[in-house]
């Protein structure tokens, strides 16, 4: 196991440096953001992409607005809106931009920049810390799969990617993953491709490799089919926005794994952290905002061609068009529960205000 | 609406040319088969595809036999047995090719090839018959659809091919589409990409746009959202083989779109010809042989690069192991009917039995 890994960082002139998701596995390459205009453009065009990480660059993205704008409230909150208007359905960002802006209001303009700064670490550092209490909340579902199985192998399934790249410094759904496999339980995972951008295929098989933990890919298709047949022992995935309800809004196709696992009593564990929730909506289903993207994204794919290089090729004729939903909502009675930094929370309003009483 | 089209053919000097739908819908090739050995090179490798075809091709792979063999029955049937075992889920070809063999063992061995080649031409016809009795019968529930919407557009999603390329030659998903379109009824097609091999994006896609029916391609993780947000109102996909008590065996990922349209009260159809079903298995869950193909098929993937070329790329890193399973089953209780050249039978054992009596 090697140790945390972080996908963003700040350079000793004060931008920030973020990996390049939309190359990975096939290339690693940092990208400098240096002000907000920079910064909704790496949010919008998946150069970053993930809940928690989309909060982290965002909240930088406010502190090198307040650089760029000499600490002017009315300047830095223009460009703050248009940071929090980057992407629609994941809730950390729009959490993270506000928790800067209302940090910005509350102190002198002459400190704003650096108190800015000092607050997007301290948005970061506590990602972390939270991700490590959901790594430890959730490998004790893991241990106890492990033990029902005599201490055989647990087979867990997984959608997108929610590890280091999505949620530092260990993700929320791999949190317990990485947790459970420090503490020498034998697993492997199921990677689901996740189409249309592979953030499966790409992020997720890239950052287990790195771990050493035992991975498989496959296509999207092909998780109901491993959980009839009993190779799946536990689903977990990660969140861009839970309702008050439970209801999650995760990458398109978790719904499907959901109902796969409900048709074949699997246990369908959503990790998140408390920023994920949205407190004031009460019927996830009915009112998460669900992006649509491009159908480029759906038409074209990319990936390392014979000679090495990495290129673009078509896979939709073209004359027939494609449609690009990024997101979609698993309802809360899939879930068999939220495996929070709090703990493990039943997908149920009731549940979910006692816990976390004193966010809402 | 054009006219009806036929993916295989029998060349004036007795071989079979069969279009090669690897390659598809980015160059259209034909290529010729020759002999037995050639029948299973292209069945194994998926120069033909689909169910009916796959059968089709079958039977005039025994008619080539017959003529590599001299009409001697021992070599015909060892070449035979070659041919039935090319793929292992698609019960039409077990079916054909035993249909051939109980041919050639019926007629004197100077006429044994020419009976067999006009054997294999009758059941290529009898598909052609059965797919458009499939279209007549299945038509129905598709104007009862459009009557309930006051004639609106009717939303029809569709899982891998099982249009004219599956089977000739209107296929069976797609012949009550292409029937109903005749009818002029205004409907529009969720075209699943179907991951790994892009049967939908590349084949459903390429046989609708010739068609000129309205479509839209979506990756295979979409239709379960389209259907939570009453953006489906019919799924209906082909099937490789449906035992007895009506579960059915069909591409990867059906399974998660029947457990979608359930969850949605969404009617769920299978179409499939008699000759799909195989009344020896009474679990299909549980007893039908599902393939494993080559990992390679998940971790590449083909398309047209930016000069027009076709070519392969990598999509999951190297050191990644991938897994490719080509088909699952869908339980009875989750399909709404069967859609049959005799007509739509419930999918249960007892519905089956009485509507196939003579077939069992």
């Amino acid at each position: 196991m090697q140790g945390r890994y972080r996908t963003l960082r700040l350079e000793p002139d004060g931008a920030l440096a973020v990996l390049d998701q939309r190359i990975l596995p096939f290339k690693e390459a940092w990208v400098r953001v240096e002000n907000a205009a920079e910064c909704v453009e790496a949010i919008a065009d998946m150069t970053v992409r993930g809940a928690g990480v989309i909060g982290d660059v965002a909240a930088f993205g406010v502190y090198l607005a307040s650089k760029e704008c000499d600490g002017d409230l009315a300047c830095i909150e223009a460009k703050a809106a248009a940071i929090r208007a980057s992407r629609p359905t994941a809730v950390n960002l729009m959490w993270a931009v506000d928790r800067m802006v209302q940090t910005a209001r509350s102190c002198p303009k002459e400190e704003r920049t650096e108190r800015l700064r000092e607050e997007a670490i301290a948005i970061c550092d506590e990602d972390a810390a939270r991700s490590r209490k959901i790594g430890e909340h959730g490998a004790k579902i893991i241990e106890q799969i492990a033990e029902s199985k005599g201490g055989g192998r647990v087979e867990i399934l997984t959608h997108c990617n929610a590890g280091w790249l999505a949620i530092v410094d260990d993700g929320s759904a791999l949190a317990p993953v990485y947790e459970a496999a420090r503490r020498g339980i034998d697993l492997h995972l199921w990677v689901d491709e996740t189409r249309p951008r592979n953030q499966g295929a790409n992020l997720t098989a890239w950052e287990l490799q790195r771990s050493g933990i035992p991975h498989t890919v496959i296509a999207d298709n092909t998780g109901g089919h491993l959980m009839q047949r009993g190779m799946v022992d536990l689903c977990i995935t990660g969140a861009d926005r839970v309702s008050r309800n439970g209801d999650a809004a995760n990458k398109i196709g978790t719904y499907l794994k959901a109902l796969a696992a409900a048709d074949n009593d699997i246990p369908f564990y959503i990790a998140l952290p408390a920023s994920t929730f949205d407190f004031s909506i009460l019927d996830g289903v009915r009112q998460i905002p669900i992006e649509e993207r491009g159908e480029e994204e759906v038409a074209f794919i990319r990936g390392l061609d014979e000679e090495g290089r990495y290129r673009q090729v078509r896979i939709v004729p073209e004359g027939s068009p494609a449609l690009n939903i990024g997101f979609d909502v698993t309802p809360a009675r899939l879930i068999t529960g939220l495996v929070t930094e709090r703990g493990v929370c039943k997908a149920e309003r009731s549940a979910i205000e006692t816990m976390f009483s004193d966010l809402l």
